[in-house]
This record gives C-alpha cells, sequence and structure tokens, in this order.
C-alpha cells in the first residue's frame, strides 16, 4: 500500500464537515488494516521513522492523548507530547505564536486539543504541518466519529440505513456534532436526544443537505430508542458545567429519565449496540449492567480508536509533504 | 538466552508474597545479565521492539517510574507515561474502567502504582496483559524488593543467613513488606525496628511459614543493629502521615533515637552495607557522612533498579502471551 | 563526520563563559549540518542510537524541553522528562541526592534547567553523564545564545564586527548574559538597554577581557539602536518579578519607552534583524507588526535551537565517554 494509491486530498483533519463519504470510507478501511497491527507481538510498523507528531494537548485528556500516542509509535514516528500545564501558552503567549513556534521545529503533524472552537482550523491555516483536530471546544472531535464508524460498521455490517440515537449533552458534546455529521455522510439516520436545556436549536441543519431530514430531535429516551440499531449515550459533563446554571436537577433525576438500563434499552431493536466515548459516569448515563452487557460494544470502540488515528497518520503524516516544509 | 529456557510461570508480578525462592533467583540471575546493558555506550536491546509498555502511576513517583521507563527503552519496547493528573480517574471514571480502556489498546504490559493496596491484583484480574505491581497502598512494592535482594546478593555474594535491620516506618512502608518477604523466603533472618506506633502487629507472621520465626521486633536501634550484615533504613514518609495524629514527636526526636549515625553504624557487622530506598531525609533517618560512607550502597539500588525492571520487563513482555490478547 | 576529528575539549556545556571563541564556531557548524535534517522527510540519524538523555526539568518550560527532546529523538537517543512536579525534589531530596540517583541509572547526558544560578556546574562536579544547562536562575542559558549565535551567522554571514542591540530586563536574564559572553567572544560588540532597575551593574566586565570595552549600556532606546545590525528583545517577565516591588510602573509605559515599533525599528541599520527568545509579550516589548515583520528571525531561532542542541547532544552524548561512567 503506498500513498500514490490513495486519493485523500486533504492536508489537514478539522472536521468531518470537510469530508465526504469516500473520503470516511478511506479511513475506514485503512483503520480495519491497521486493526491487525494491535493484535500481533510486534505491533509496529516502520511507516512513519523519522516523522515528528507533536501531541499538542492544551485541555487535558489522558485517554485521547495516550491513543494518539500509540498509534504514532505504533507508526514509528518520533511523538512528543505538549501539555497545557507549564506551557508558553500559560506565559500568555497566542495561540498562533505557539503554533508558529512548534511549526519552526519542523514536526509533520500536529495533533491538537484547545478548548475553543476553530483553533485547529486557525492553526492549520498558518503552519505547513498536517493539524488533527483532537477536539476543539464545543465544534467537533472527528477522529472520535470516525472511532465511531469504524465500531457501526464492524459490528453492522454497514452504516447506510441504520437508525442511530445519540442520547445526553447533546449541547455541549463535540463527539455528538462529529458524529450526527459522519453518520449522515455515511447514510445513517440520527436520532439526537436530551432534556430541552441541552438540545441546541437547529441542531439538525448542522450538515446542510448532508443532515436535513436524516436527524430527529427527541426529548423521551424512549422515543429516542424505539427500534434503534445503535444508541450512542454521550457523558454528562459535570466538570463542563461548573459555573454555570445546572441544565437538570440532579444526577439521580437525570439517570431516572435519560439514563440508559436493560428497561430503557428493550426499546430498542434486538441486536442493537451500545456505545460510549467514555470515561463512563456509571449509573448515571448508563447503568452498569448495560455498560458491561453483552450488546456494549465500548471497548472496541478504544480498539478502533489506536486504528483510526494510525489512518489518519499515514494519510497526513506521509511524506510528501513534509519534504517541502523546510525552515 | 530464550523464554523457552525460563521457567518463570506468573502472568503478573504482583506482589513477593507469590513468588517462591527459585522464581526470584531468576529475576536476580537475569537482572546481573542485563546489568551489563547500563555499562556499554549503546544500552539497547532489540528484545521488546513493537511491544507496549504502560507505566500508570496514578500516585506520583519520579523515580520509579524514571527506572521504568528507563529499562523499557533500553528493551526497545514503547512507553507510554500516564499520570494521575488530567487523567479520566480524575473524571470520576473507576479503575476498573480505566483499566479495561487501557487494555482495549493492546499493551503487553501495564506498571501500575496506586494509592489502595490489591489495586495491581484487581486490575490483573480483568486484563490480559501483564501487570507489574510498582507500589500498592502499604500493600506490596515487589521490584523494590527485587532490586534490594539484587544489592545485597552482588555486596555479600548471597542472601541466605544474612542478619538483616530494617528500620523505621514500618507500619506504612510497602517496601518493608515486600523485602521481609523476599528476604525471608531467601533465607535472611530479619529484625524490624520502629517506635511502637510506627510497629504493625504480627508482622513477623505476614509471609506465613516464609516469615515466622525469621522475623524479629526491636524498639531500640541498639539491639536491632547488633551484629547485623544489612542495614535498610526507611524513609520517614512526612507526607503520608499528614492527616493523622502524629506518630512521634519531631524529626529531631526521631534522628535521636532511630538515625542511622557513625555510632549506631558501629553496633552492625564490620562489613556491614547500608541501603535506603530514597529519597533520603537526610539528618533524619539518616546522617550525611552514613548516606555518603563507604558502606553506603544506595546507589548501586538504583542502578539494580533499571537492572532487575528489565528482566521483569522480561520476564512478563516476552510475547508469546500477546499473541492470543488481541481485542 | 567522527567525533576523532573534532577537538571540543569540554565534557558539559555549563556556560558560555567556558568556551571560547573555537568551541563557538565547531558547535555552529555541527549546527548548521544537523538543519538540514530537518528538513528532511526522514528527520532521524542512528548517531546517539542507545545512548540515553535525561531532560530533566525542575523549572517549567515546555519550549526548551521539547526543542530539546525533538533534537535526542532526531539524534535515536532515548530522552526521557522528567519535570519538577511530583519528583523527588519535592520529597525535600537535595539536588545532589536527586542528580547522583539520576547518575545511577546510567545517563549520557543530563539535560538540567534549575532555578537556581550554578546548579548545573554543581551537578556537573558530581556525576559522569554529560551535563548541559538549558538555563540556571539567572546566570547562564547556553543553548540560547548559541541558537541565537547561529541565527545571526546565517542571515549576517558573520558575527564578527556586528553592532548587537539587546533590550529588557538584562538584570532577570540569563539569555542576555549567555548572549553578551557569545557575541563578544565571537568579535561583535554588544549595546545593553534597559531601564536603570532593570540593569545590573558593572555588566560590560561579566566576561573579562572578552567582554570588556565590547559591552556599552544605554538607558534610552534610541540610542541602543542607533546602526545596529541586530536587536535582540527580552521578554519583560512578570512571573519572575511576582514578589518583588515594580520595576517599571506598567506594560503600557514600557512599551512606550523600550518597545520595538516600526518607529523605533527605522533607528537601526537598514538590513537589521529583529530577533526574541520567546514568548513574547506582543503589544509590550514588541509590537505585532515588528514581530510578523520581514525583519524578524525570530522562528530561524527557533528552528536553529533544534540544530544547535542536536549538535551540542552530539560533541558530549557522543559514545566513548559513557564506557567508563558504569556502574
Amino acid at each position: 500500500m503506498s500513498t500514490a494509491e490513495l486519493v485523500f486530498a486533504h492536508r489537514h483533519l478539522l472536521g468531518i464537515a470537510e469530508l465526504d463519504a469516500m473520503d470516511i470510507g478511506q479511513i475506514l478501511d485503512l483503520g480495519d488494516t491497521f486493526l491487525a497491527i494491535g493484535e500481533r507481538a510486534i505491533k509496529k510498523v516502520p511507516t512513519l521513522r523519522g516523522r515528528t507528531v507533536l501531541n499538542v494537548f492544551l485541555e487535558a485528556s489522558t485517554r485521547t492523548r495516550v491513543s494518539f500516542e500509540i498509534a504514532g509509535k505504533r507508526m514509528s514516528a518520533d511523538t512528543i507530547n505538549i501539555s497545557g500545564s507549564g506551557s508558553s501558552t500559560q506565559k500568555g503567549e497566542t495561540l498562533l505564536d505557539t503554533a508558529r513556534n512548534l511549526m519552526a521545529m519542523n514536526p509533520d503533524v500536529i495533533v491538537l486539543r484547545h478548548s475553543a472552537a476553530g483553533a485547529a482550523a486557525y492553526v492549520a491555516r498558518h503552519v505547513n504541518a498536517a493539524v488533527i483536530n483532537a477536539g476543539d471546544g464545543t465544534h467537533e472531535h472527528p477522529t472520535q466519529a470516525l472511532l465511531d464508524c469504524a465500531t457501526i460498521r464492524h459490528h453492522k455490517g454497514r452504516v447506510a440505513g441504520l437508525e442511530v440515537a445519540i442520547v445526553g449533552d447533546i449541547a455541549h458534546s463535540r463527539v455528538a456534532r462529529s458524529d450526527v455529521l459522519a453518520l449522515c455522510k455515511l447514510g445513517a439516520r440520527v436520532r439526537l436526544c436530551a432534556p430541552a436545556t441541552l438540545m441546541p436549536r437547529d441542531i439538525d441543519a448542522i450538515g446542510g443537505d448532508d443532515t436535513r431530514g436524516r436527524v430527529s430531535v427527541h426529548h423521551r429516551l424512549e422515543s429516542a430508542l424505539e427500534g434503534a440499531d445503535v444508541v450512542m449515550m454521550l457523558r454528562i459533563q459535570n466538570e463542563r458545567m461548573g459555573a454555570e446554571a445546572p441544565r437538570f436537577a440532579n444526577p439521580r433525576e437525570y439517570a431516572r429519565y435519560f439514563g440508559l438500563s436493560q428497561r430503557t434499552l428493550a426499546y430498542t431493536a434486538d441486536d442493537a449496540i451500545v456505545m460510549h466515548p467514555g470515561p463512563i459516569n456509571r449509573g448515571v448515563e448508563m447503568m452498569p449492567e448495560v455498560a458491561d452487557g453483552e450488546r456494549s460494544v465500548i471497548l472496541d470502540q478504544v480498539t478502533y480508536g489506536v486504528a483510526v488515528r494510525m489512518a489518519v497518520l499515514y494519510l497526513l503524516g506521509g511524506g510528501t509533504r513534509s519534504d517541502s516544509a523546510a525552515a
């Protein structure tokens, strides 16, 4: 397999919004290929040897950082972690100066997590390296959507035609936004379910023609789950809502109306799968018996996370561009 | 040397309690072999190339983490560090969910430090990777005991038959527990010495037949040191006792009665060696002239730490098991 | 290129004070060679394979740490990061004990940043590894001066005979001290410019014969810039002056009298270049239009930072010494 055979036309991965179904399919196909590497004794290929991957996590996230770091190392890239604490941004440096400084060290790929929507796109406009958005505020988290689609395709054989329910704090969730876009582009229908206070307006229009008519809004869990093939439960991000007025009375009440239990799971199709981006608030958005039940594919999502990130690193860090990115 | 020739029958290293004298001897022999690698210009062997080692330190410890990281890198493993701060555990995730998530990324070895006794064993029951306990609460710290035994064996030629005094906060010390077990299994006799408030009850029974009759309890330093071949001084862990009632009047008083000085060292055998797991509180549990004196083998302990951890990684990360640990 | 051909006679890089013009020239020449590696697709050479480089940053600095980490990885060294938080120094360990403990793990190179002047030299006296000073209090930051000289030489073709203005908080700046020494040794003349409260006494004597008569002191920006070939603006380190009495009224007033703007830049030579060690306080010591202007070579400094650090690692980590550093 060489990059010459591939037709991935993007320099960066900033969001699902910019990808079409063929782009997504190509990443998923590559991800399936790379999945096998994680199953070997020697989990390493020389593909990105001598490439420099910067994991810039200005917002804390061990889970996603570790997934990218493992993906990079299994591709033989040199991976360097940069976190928010102690970094120049804390000394008042602008994001643009940070990005330009990092670029001056000739990285091939910058993986960026940042609390501001649009941060990755902004950086991408100013650097030569490939930029991978690892979460930008409440905007997008494209590799999460890609690993979700890879997991669904693995278990269901397809994404097109499926009924997918996404339940939880839709308003604050970049995961929900990226998933809606990816699922609709691949031909699924999406049911969004949240209390009214956690549901943004016009969510079905976020993808234009891609999403219009494919997204339905629900405020009762039972109606969202009715016959669904896939249920994605989102994390209630208490830490994100700290300073604001509470959007729901308390976790117990949330669990009662919107938590996925054996009782509510019964509304779904008999072969429905259950997903969650993690970390789970057990007993809040999902009961333990569901998280650990036979329908749960939550850990497969994590496994596909590494594989899909290897695929993205392969497509974007693949060596020809960096030749012209010399200082 | 191939794993086929080895008879190490354990999947994990959770504590010295589970090892027998032959297991320990095998690790020490391997450690001696790996010691030479650290003395070369090119300190690297390809043994664990393509294996993934996760250093999960949910309780802070630069020293032990660095030792494991160097050991892993000199074996050519991909090593990934995960600390408590910013990790999913801080977002309320359970240890089991954290462990399962890490496992889904297909690591070969999980090195775990955790503040709760039994944490490593708990994780080991739920993952396919080899788990190495790098300290679990006040329970065990097996690689510390292994490096201590390796250091003693190097300087004394044997462990069996030696009189070893361990002095300090026995009650809170996982190091003391692991050392007592390892030393007794290898045939040494152990004298434990502490103020009554820092000495647990029935400590001589912790290893059952292995330790019974081999452990004596002392409350005066001089009696513990009388003719001893090895003196291990434990760190007074002020930070660990913060919230509790103080167990001794103050550091100066502690030093007066239990600190190792030239004067008290004179009670030991003429060729006794002095050890400490570090970091040292100079002037409290040990006077500088002893720490830096000719009897001190404290830095050899650190050197053996890397070698013994290479040995453990070799025995547990050695490639056959991970073939069946695919997702 | 082999180390045998090189005549670099130093075991450590503790400060520019100990180097002569030939030493500096050799590092700059090597840096030019290594610059090309960062421009390749495969940015990696096997030179330091199997060498262990410890990046010990007991004072936070993402930027310099990342530069050293990239430099080490591109030379194929095993790099291990150690930061102040969670480290043994926080448990009350002395710097000497920390250094000896690190040394016992057989590193080839210790890169040390520490808040105390003289820390690197102190460690170097007690360990076998090569020590690279990555900033010690207000004393020196030699690799910064080396990358500055490399950048100047690249753009100006030479350093000798140039007029270099260094503007800002001279009193607290290890960068200024190292730059003054390096520039004078290479034959430049240096103009130091600061408010009287930020200018140390007898600064022109810091390098003895090297600097005497080559350094002039200015308290007005215009006089310092008049006809200068190079302008180095220092960062106003608000965080460093926190507990002290303020040395200037406020950032706006500082910018008015000592900030580099298009207006004040006009005093310099027509082909003057503008430098800054970063991170920039835009609008304080430097206006955005200057930082981003055509005279700015600030990002080239960053690029040369990696190249010069590769050169230093090459000269000091080059393999023969570590053979005799066995435990």
